[in-house]
């Protein structure tokens, strides 16, 4: 967590700009011994890559992953290992187009960082906003797959739109396999017309809208997590907020716990087949900072694109007033393509975490 | 970040449990020549201790703040600066009963962190919560004080409590006045009498609610925070959600920026008399993880208080099915005393972030 | 390894100045379970502590170690056991003179910090040193003595002072047991008498020599570090030359291995009854930052103590020349008591890297 | 200082293995606003690149330099500046011969990281070293050059050969224009020609020998550094020891040290024209982990290269008893190239204390 690192054991540094020559990442601490290739990771990109559908930026990016170092095809083994070295990720920006960038190099966009990045570092690399766009999210995509690795197959992690603008999901219907049928990641697919019905007409109006995502991770044993600094829920809520756009994180209940009662907000416990069971999951899968076991529960808030093409007043470097329209290849909703975003962050998150229990607890601290 | 120790240039380090000999902590990465006595910590433990009005925890205990080291008085100064030496603070439990605790010994609270603590360690300071009870929030509070310090009299840092159970504040009334005026910190004292009734209903029902503490920081300068893991948000959202019983944070519009149009959302900038101002504050201070130097708000939800008298469903140790009603001295809505250690988190990370500007800057990066 | 936190595993965080109230530590992320009370840690601090024979320094210091946190004697077990949370340790300063410190107060000593720490932070605590003294070891030693108790007694760390001012010892005459029997911690008893003769003539003298301090880990299993900044003997390197004094550090055949040849330098291997064993140990236990299984070997330096009483040229803090004979309670030669030092040193890195190892590969790491 | 990465505030990451397909480095943290281009870091990748002289490795790389992210060419100014995002430095592998590696592949060769890679990681990239290959330091290297650029240019810091095998320079003839001007980087021209004469028998010999490098930093202000775990000197220390082959370190003095007498280490003061200067210099530029403002003055020791064409006893994988001799191309002795790679770690360990020094002080901490 130190400016572009992410995690204490499994150490993610992305660098890259949305216009340069290509952005990556570097994965440290990733234990040895595990089968890594590129098709593992590129699934992933390829459900977050723009391009896709009308709803999403139709900027053309293959966003084709490369491995450069860190795993290994022994001869006497069956395909490439991860070796314990740092695994250094590239993918390569193809689709950067080098247009007039003088309007947003000489005012800054209102929403976006380009005011605060001058006033930080005076040097500003403006080109589709830099080091600011949420095209750095695909490095971190890149290396959650690596995460998921780690963590092994039972260990499951998904996540769904939940609201799109100020319409909600039922959650009534809520099918995990229409998640991935839909271009808008929903779990309802009833309301997938009425969600892009609102997209097309904020493209129409120039505008845009934002969403809640929820993560959820399945399979986790209990144990993970730490006291009082390094708490599970403190690293995720760290970790989804410092997603591009987002504006709110919680867990379990979440906001919604501060009207409940204590009855209600702490989940009580009774023995099931294979050991503790809880009759509720007010807590999201987390008490003390520490897994439960239960299903571990996250939303975050994602605040509408900032790029519109409906003037707003803003003020240029030299400090004089005028208005800006941002005009290019943008999305009318970036909640859509944060969905797996999202899944990466709670991988990485719990894979660091997993690390860290092994070192504190001496227990494999494997799932089941 | 790790374990026990908050920050990564201002380092907080804290120490104890609910019921052992003392609790403290370690301020390390203090900038010398800081003028500072225990006077300057002890009004902020005096906000937060228990005991002090019937709506919080009767547990007595003064809160007394010792500083063992990192000041000195040179005899050519009028009073003890710090010397850039790691300071140590401690205060101790006075009022830790030594009582029967062999219900909460041998079976799991709900709500509370004794089985994830079980399932992780094996061993456990049960008496009181031991290290997960909220009474660390003490040592925060504390470090936090030297935190203000750090900063300056400039920047100003409050809390209110804005919600408590359902009934949520008439911000039309906010005054910040009014919220050292009673006991639950409340902005709008006339909810105040609403608030009261509640919480003497609940009392008499033996059981809780939560709340929502809201966190202003005003005063800052433009860019303070750091991209893209580092960002001033996911550091504050992280920082909030350590909080005990702390359930989620927002920042800015928060989560209702999910139904906002792009254009409500991306504040407008004019030219001020000082220099830019923005026409509006969705974003809460913070853009690209970067301060804007707009007010800082921070919201986060705080859930019921888990130890309750109403009997709930839970397991011994042994696996074996049981009942626990949780007797003993316990906030009937732990938000209220959220609200000062609110404040200390918002301090602490800003603290952070002021050395971390000056390192990667080179910017004195003070405030006016 | 920040400021005043060593490790990244266990991390050990030290506090207070010489003449204080008190210094301590926090030792946090050691591992539940484990049976600890101050008895553990006494005997550590007692080999340690001055005015134990005419050769170190008359402080009268009982240095007596309290566990004010991270131990619960469940009335279910034996004794206190790690909890996993931070263990706080505090000794006060008992024997600390409140003389006149006008001098020092205004002079810089030639070959201390006061001069650095004046340049650095404006303000000292110029008493005995304050931080910079190496009255701060006591806590490290007591850390040490924690780092011991998770390594388990399977590794023993020894150390013993291998020359003293031009003296070297004659190591065909090495007695482990022979180190406990003399003052100065010689493993060859035969030249404590020399050493002694020398020390009392520096002290008529009012000067001072250094020395030389090896360290030896045995025990280890192969595989405990990790490449490349954090490689078990860049570890080393690092927590010895922290200690106060030390100038120099190597491992194994140390900068001898410069003269050496390749054939000589390269330990040879073998199979023997229990595996691999090596023909020989100029690497010192450690190859490409991880260890080998052999005897970890670390010799470090350490100057003549600067606290002499032969005058010496220096300048006031107003720039001012002047000469400076430092009076009071000194060492003769501070490698004496590094001596327990750099056995707690090598404890904590080893301790450290022992829990990253568990984090990294899973495996228990544990020695046989 | 976390496995793979080095620094706290100029955070150098670096990646790749010695016959893959790249290796790299990202710079994280580095100051906005500073001129950096290739031809600023492509100098000093060409003082250590294999295949210029006959005493070092025929491989023949150009080691390339390139940055793929964290600069930009704003049209406003005159070239590319540092942004203050990640600098992604790579180099690509081209002459990586994929020979015949069965040898090492199943056997351990002596001295070198084989076995405990082996015993850490079960899995392990033979070819060349893999990651455990000094070319790594490559990566190193380019790091430095920008870390270089970080300090300025009135903090000059340079290495030189001063011993290879036995013999050692002659300080009355140093000559630091010398250094560049032989191929083994010497300061003393004369004995240039009896240390080419003794490289050429060990190469007749099949044999290698080692070295010591020292390295100097001139123009640093006092006050760098902080106590007491984030020494200077400690930090420095543990910077050498993470050098291939490195088996010792010393400041100043260094182990002659322990042989002075108290008057003779500590460096007395007097009043110079610009403030205050020391009469001598064997605490090597620091004092208490801090530095003096005197010249920063470290050597290490380099063991012999350990891949040599003597047959050498050592086992298989399978455990089987057998002998090794390396062959390819391999330097005589790694400690001349070692010589641009101990400038490049003590100009990372110095830009970061800079920076370092800039938060905790809020000094600008700048050289002259």
């Amino acid at each position: 967590m130190s400016f572009n690192t992410f995690g204490r054991m499994l150490r993610v540094t992305t660098w890259g700009e949305s216009h340069g020559k290509a952005l990556g990442a570097v994965v440290d601490g990733c234990p040895p011994g595990i089968a890594l290739t590129e098709a593992d990771i590129q699934p992933f990109l390829d459900r977050r890559r723009p391009g896709q559908s009308r709803h999403v930026s139709p900027r053309q990016e293959p966003d084709r992953i490369e491995i450069l170092s860190g795993t290994f095809e022994d001869d006497r083994t069956g395909g490439p290992l991860t070796t314990g070295a740092p695994i250094s990720l590239i993918i390569r920006n193809e689709d950067a187009r080098s247009g007039d960038y003088s309007a947003i190099r000489d005012s800054w966009r209102p929403g976006h960082a380009d005011f605060t990045y001058d006033m930080k570092y005076g040097v500003r690399d403006y080109r589709g906003g830099g080091r600011s766009s949420a095209r750095e999210t695909a490095a971190r995509v890149a290396a959650g797959a690596i995460a998921r690795k780690v963590l092994g197959p039972s260990i499951r992690i998904r996540a769904a739109l939940v609201q799109l603008g100020d319409q909600e999901i039922d959650r009534a219907r809520w099918d995990w396999n229409d998640v991935d049928q839909n271009p808008l990641f929903s779990p309802d697919a009833a309301i997938v017309p009425d969600w892009e019905a609102a997209l097309d007409q904020l493209r129409r109006d120039g505008s845009s809208t934002g969403g809640i995502v929820e993560v959820v991770a399945s399979g986790l044993p209990a144990g993970w997590g730490a006291p009082v600094y390094a708490k599970l829920d403190a690293d995720i809520a760290g970790a989804m907020m410092s997603i591009p756009a987002a504006k709110g994180v919680e867990i379990g209940a979440g906001f919604a716990a501060a009207a409940m009662r204590g009855e209600d907000a702490a989940d009580e416990m009774r023995k099931g087949d294979d050991g503790p069971v809880f009759l509720s999951n007010a807590n999201g899968g987390t008490l003390g900072g520490i897994s439960t076991g239960q299903d571990l529960v996250v939303r975050f808030a994602v605040k509408p694109t900032s790029s519109i093409r409906i003037p707003r007043r803003t003020l240029t470097r030299d400090l004089d007033e005028t208005t800006i329209e941002t005009r290019g290849r943008h999305d009318p909703c970036v909640a859509i393509r944060a969905v797996p975003v999202g899944e990466a962050m709670l991988a990485l998150t719990l894979a660091d975490h997993y690390l860290l229990h092994r070192a504190q607890t001496g227990q494999s601290g494997e799932p089941d």
